[in-house]
């Protein structure tokens, strides 16, 4: 039982890049019925698919969660195998817990919990749920652990350029609603409702659904947008140059040599 | 009394970062009260909630301009601690002028100015002036002062860049008036209506509202795109890099210290 | 024959940047036709030329595709002169089955399938294979071989942004088609159909022909607006600085000499 | 008669930086009525102010007809006192067509060949050429200098992203085209009304006035957005960094250190 309990805890919980034989077989498994579940999630909104595939769609919706419930229960299982969650009880309970296994948890959660639920309002949120499984992806690839990595480091100047976008979408879009609300009461209808545009101006992305009419709301319009797009791409330079950093780090372009020594730093 | 104006002024003007105790709490107190306008002022324009919260609004604005009078005054009176302002009359003035309390003078002088205004148009103007209170916060905010500083140091090239950015701005605009003007003389009516498409064509925002449709300013929008987003992109590029900048020194990157020999780098 | 075969060998794959004389001369002619090809493939689309210039047209589509065919199977005959490809028939084959062997056949065949094909559809899609003879040009241009190894330098983390990418794609588009769908089931009919509007609000690109209405809609728009753009300017940053990178090791720039020791630093 | 040609030289022809007493007072005369002509330019074409003030639009052509005149030929008098144009006749006419005498004519010549032209759409394009006299600032601003220098430095790299946004921007458009034509035959009409929208979905500007409506357009058109802005991004990025080691270099951040000899190099 014991030596059973090891075995498993080896299949499913070997780091990535150490995986061998049947821990190997496991993973790759787990990670293609993610994916299809990402796909499934994905085609069966399209209403001819949905009506075409709707008995394969149940199959493997079916197939996914008992898979994904043994998954889940096994991991309860072994993960006192790990030192961190090594107390019978209070160590299963730490592990139930953890980030990891409550986005196991909330991708199969919805399921079980539709079947008693009778009003369709809550059965659609409940299917919204299932892109949870779409994060389970995230332990098995690099770019996740990269992205996180990166937010970690950069937290702070993340936060300082998200404030100086929050603080300049707030002046811009209460200025611009007392310019352009007597013009266009409809589409300048309030600040939040302004703010809409403000972050579709200075994001760039510019839909077109709301713009300023008046001469002095084009001219606030000019003047934020260009000095807006500096403050809104600052998070985003700030995570190209994080990534940028990252990778030469991993790649060990930083070596540097010390200008009074000569040495290697 | 003098004991009494020197601790005020210990609570109102402690640098952040130093502070403690009493200075603390009253600081977060006013951060809350200047957060909560923001809200204030971005919510009272939403009809359905001024309607239903009209009551709370308007007690809470009430609320705040007595606690920014009255804090107001009270800066006015224990400015003379600072060296900078330590004559009664004169240094008192002088704060009076100053860039911090003339924002703070003008987060309160509104209100009290609508009590005697009568044209409706004039009470909405006073209105915009209220998010004066917002740029209070930048007192407390450590993104402003890197912005400002931000600034300030790139200055020359913000301002290279920004000619730059208006020169070709007038340039693009005049040639495609003079190309789109009989095609659409509705929308290309002039020069400075084109240059609110100059604008919104070089900033990639692209509202939709005005484009070229004859092909020659089709061709001419598509080079000036080409061309015009690099210069455009100039103030963003500057401000983003000078921001790494600064978070580079202020985290000490460069002031690194070779381990094997012990010197700065 | 041998010597023959020798000569034209010399004149048809002398690498750029070596060629003179007649290999010169007979490379600037085929990179004038391919030239004039991409002319003729986009003006011959436009009606009015196409009615004016019929003929024009189709004299040079024989012409090319006679000088393609000739230089197709001179660089077949004569392949055998480089080592890679030595032996008369295998060698033959392999050369046959190169990418620019490949590319090379692909910009000509269509010609010659279209001649028994009666069905217009068909016609129709062979007449877009001849853009192939566009990709031809990559074997004569510098730019090329340097996006190449720019791509090629930086696959892993292009691979690793576009993963993100398509991951966050997936789950705000997910998301965005529980909050819109109700609202707006004709834009937001699917959850693929969505994710269209996520290329184009992360992307910046903002057509506006699909956009949320719902303010909760708009919230979640403004958020991932604010946040997907981060991770859609990934592949681009990353792109960029590859490029410059590339040029700095081309120029030598990062093999410089001290001027005191006159060491490479 | 000589040292009036030289003093009138000295005041014209001073290097800026160098200006001092009457050169100094010309030179920002002539910034006046450069940017003053800026204004009349851009403000003449709104009808109210030209109806308005057409008297004063008027007046002010004339007067700075005249201004300009006079100096153009006062240049061409005294450029015979530079070195490179010495020779009574020849000096001259090979001052008379450097770019910068070149520019100064284009500003003025305009107006004497309008006062022939009876054709009004003549008129017009001649009113256009008009804006040759903002170009004349830019012998006065830094900015310019700084531009036209980052321009040269990076020629290399700036001609090779540009053939490659060329490139990509002739496939994307005709592979849309034969994809996109059959659905909406009035907006993607031929290749090159395709590539309009080719420019406005790569540069990210999507005015919205083109977009894809099929399924494999918009996969397409996804596809290309995410591939393209990174090589439409190019030109921008260089010009940026471009842009940033001129400013450094000229700051002189630039100082590294051997890693042998320790000196700075």
């Amino acid at each position: 039982m014991h030596s059973l309990r090891k075995y498993l805890y080896s299949i499913l919980e070997t780091s990535a890049g150490k995986r061998r034989g049947a821990s190997l077989v496991f993973n790759l498994t787990l990670s293609s019925i993610i994916t299809l579940n990402a796909l499934a999630i994905v085609l069966h909104t399209v209403p001819e698919y949905n009506r075409r595939f709707a008995r394969l769609f149940y199959d493997f919706e079916l197939f996914s969660v008992i898979f994904f419930t043994a998954e889940y229960w096994l991991r309860v299982w072994v993960c006192v195998e790990n030192e961190k969650y090594h107390h019978p009880f209070w160590g299963r309970l730490k592990y139930v817990f953890s980030t990891a296994a409550i986005i196991d948890f909330l991708a199969i959660f919805p399921f079980y919990f539709s079947l008693f639920a009778t009003d369709l309002a809550i059965v659609r949120i409940l299917r919204l749920f299932r892109i949870f499984r779409l994060f389970r992806i995230s332990r098995y690839s690099h770019a996740f652990r990269m992205i996180q990595s990166v937010v970690s480091d950069k937290k702070e100047e993340l936060i300082l350029s998200t404030t100086l976008v929050v603080f300049m979408l707030i002046i811009v879009s209460s200025v611009m609603y007392y310019v352009e609300h007597t013009a266009q009461p409809d589409q300048f209808s309030s600040i939040p409702a302004t703010m809409w545009w403000g972050v579709t101006a200075m994001t760039t992305v510019g839909y077109g659904d709301i713009h300023p009419i008046t001469p002095l709301g084009k001219l606030l319009g000019g003047i934020s947008a260009i000095a807006g797009i500096g403050l809104f791409a600052l998070p985003t330079g700030i995570l190209v140059s994080g990534f940028n950093e990252h990778i030469r780090n991993r790649k060990g372009h930083n070596r540097r040599v010390c200008p009074h020594c000569g040495k290697e730093i």
